[in-house]
């Protein structure tokens, strides 16, 4: 483990430094959207999500560059019998991505959205969290600006997604550990679980809360702790995406984990992040009405991959679209409510 | 008016010769469904969007041709001031519908959606409700039998659509003669009314509905007096797409008092039918709520011409996209949680 400290100073230091909204492109996406061919406020979530992008964007709103990043890791607590599927899985769905045979595939094929597959040391799995740290800080913090580097791929949209036998087991540790509560509250089924994996599960949770219980009160210590390295990766894209002013969209209950952390540690953290869906997941719904949170689709979904925040990608496309591109009521010479 | 009665009795017979689902389709698609490579139904409600693709395409799901479908119609009743906007309005959203400048055009180009607007007699709207039938029954049966022939383009999958202004008073009405309640429970803001103005709607419909009284036993009778051009096209369409194996995506409010037109004669014959979303509209959960449908999106939209449909549709695609092009346990090589 490292003893420097220094890592975690960097993100603290870029968590410090975030942007804010462009109150400018707001007002001026704003304007637009009373001018077009509909009824004031008739698009409602649509005209949210146009000013959403403009805020974060800092311009008019746009979709053209979306990219969908879904991270992999390998977990040592899976030693404690806490998936019915074994860890090989992992390394077989990227596999099965590169291979274009999952479902993230098939929904970014079908909107157009580009994606990319990072698999973060799959043949190291960290710590196993009921008896060690996951990660030591270096590994931690590096895991972290490599999810930044994500955004070298210049994405105006970014999704962020993951994949990692035994990751709901981390998610529920790490909700836990900022959020309050024993492991039955947050532990869910996950890949599927019978009610005896979901008892084992919750006891696994316990254990690792009481293994790491004096260390819990710094955010990035729960994430070093109870994380994983996609997890850690997630948390460094969402916080790289703001810095580059690009809005992110969070998948399910393993990537708000990641988005969790950096609202543990400024409230604002996550004002660039739109939450794509709530899963079916145990805890989701929860996790994010503690940080105020309203996810755009509620499909009954508990997949990863990513898979929630491209279908909700679909929507804000198709959001920037109708701002960018329907007529106003003067080049479209329709009579609006209130003729000028 | 017409009084030979014939027209509804063709209608009628279509209703009662209406297919049912193709069970060994859904049965074929389950089975596929739980070789994929995912966790078994952890793609929630976009399963069940494929498997009811198979029971009404009957067979392997697929959406290559959908197409978005927009009824226009012009209401008497307008005269009678229930909406902000002058009926003109509907005329000019049609032009507008045709360069391309509404938000339909803008959802349809982001997700490859065909699009195709029927404008139906604007220069002829219909009788004022508050003071006698909207239509004769030739007219209404006769408009039904033009909706079927949506169906001409072979689309895939239908969406179904409308622009009207006056036409939410209309929805309200038929809902308030279906379902029961004053004009106040069914009347909704529409295009924007002031309190005033809604208060002025939901008399207007208490009013068409004393003038109606002793003849809405009969939820054909209810379409001929209440309803609206775009009303009774949408009513055939989707009557239509059911005799034609296409299943249909129902967009908000309006559309969805066409149909339940169909509802009230046969509590089948929305079987073929996803509601797409809910809208803002005050009412129309509720008349989703009393046919037992459960809305696929909710995103506060209240601006019809299909939107919430056509939004719809793109998660409808992703599902069967996923269903059809994910690779299987086997074809991965990835371990299943029963390793067969």
């Amino acid at each position: 483990m490292s003893t420097t400290g220094l890592p975690f100073d960097d993100i603290r230091d870029l968590i410090a430094r975030m942007p804010g909204p462009d109150d400018a492109a707001v007002g001026a996406a704003r304007e637009r959207e009373a001018q077009l061919t509909k009824p004031a406020g008739s698009l409602g979530r649509l005209e949210e999500l146009s000013q959403w992008l403009a805020a974060w964007q800092g311009g008019v709103p746009h979709v053209d560059r979306p990219l969908v990043a879904v991270f992999a890791g390998n977990h040592g607590v899976t030693a404690k019998g806490v998936s019915p599927f074994p860890p090989e899985v992992t390394a077989q769905m990227v596999e099965n991505f590169a291979a274009g045979g999952a479902a993230i595939n098939q929904i970014c094929a079908a909107y157009d959205l580009g994606l990319k597959v990072y698999d973060l040391a799959l043949e190291l799995p960290t710590g196993d969290i009921t008896e060690e740290p996951a990660m030591d800080e270096r590994t931690c913090a590096g895991t972290m600006a490599f999810g930044m580097e994500v955004l070298m791929d210049s994405p105006d949209l970014l999704c962020i997604g993951e994949m990692g036998i035994g990751n709901t087991t981390i998610a529920a540790a790490i909700f836990a550990a900022l959020f309050g509560g024993e492991g039955a509250a947050w532990a869910g089924a996950g890949t599927g679980l019978d009610a005896e994996g979901l008892s084992r599960k919750a006891a696994v949770i316990d254990q690792a809360l009481a293994t790491h219980k004096d260390h819990l009160d710094d955010p990035l210590e729960v994430l070093r702790r109870l994380g994983g390295r996609e997890v850690a990766a997630m948390a460094g894209a969402i916080l790289g995406a703001r810095h580059q002013r690009v809005p992110v969209i969070v998948d399910g209950f393993v990537a708000t984990a990641a988005a969790a952390i950096l609202h543990a540690l400024d409230k604002r953290a996550l004002d660039h992040c739109l939450f794509g869906h709530v899963s079916a997941e145990q805890g989701h719904l929860r996790a994010l009405e503690a940080m105020g949170k309203v996810p755009l689709l509620a499909l009954g979904m508990r997949l990863g991959e990513g898979t929630g925040a491209a279908l909700a990608a679909g929507i804000v496309r198709a959001a920037a679209r109708c701002h960018r591109d329907m007529a106003t009521f003067a080049q479209a010479a329709v009579s609006n409510r209130d003729p000028m």
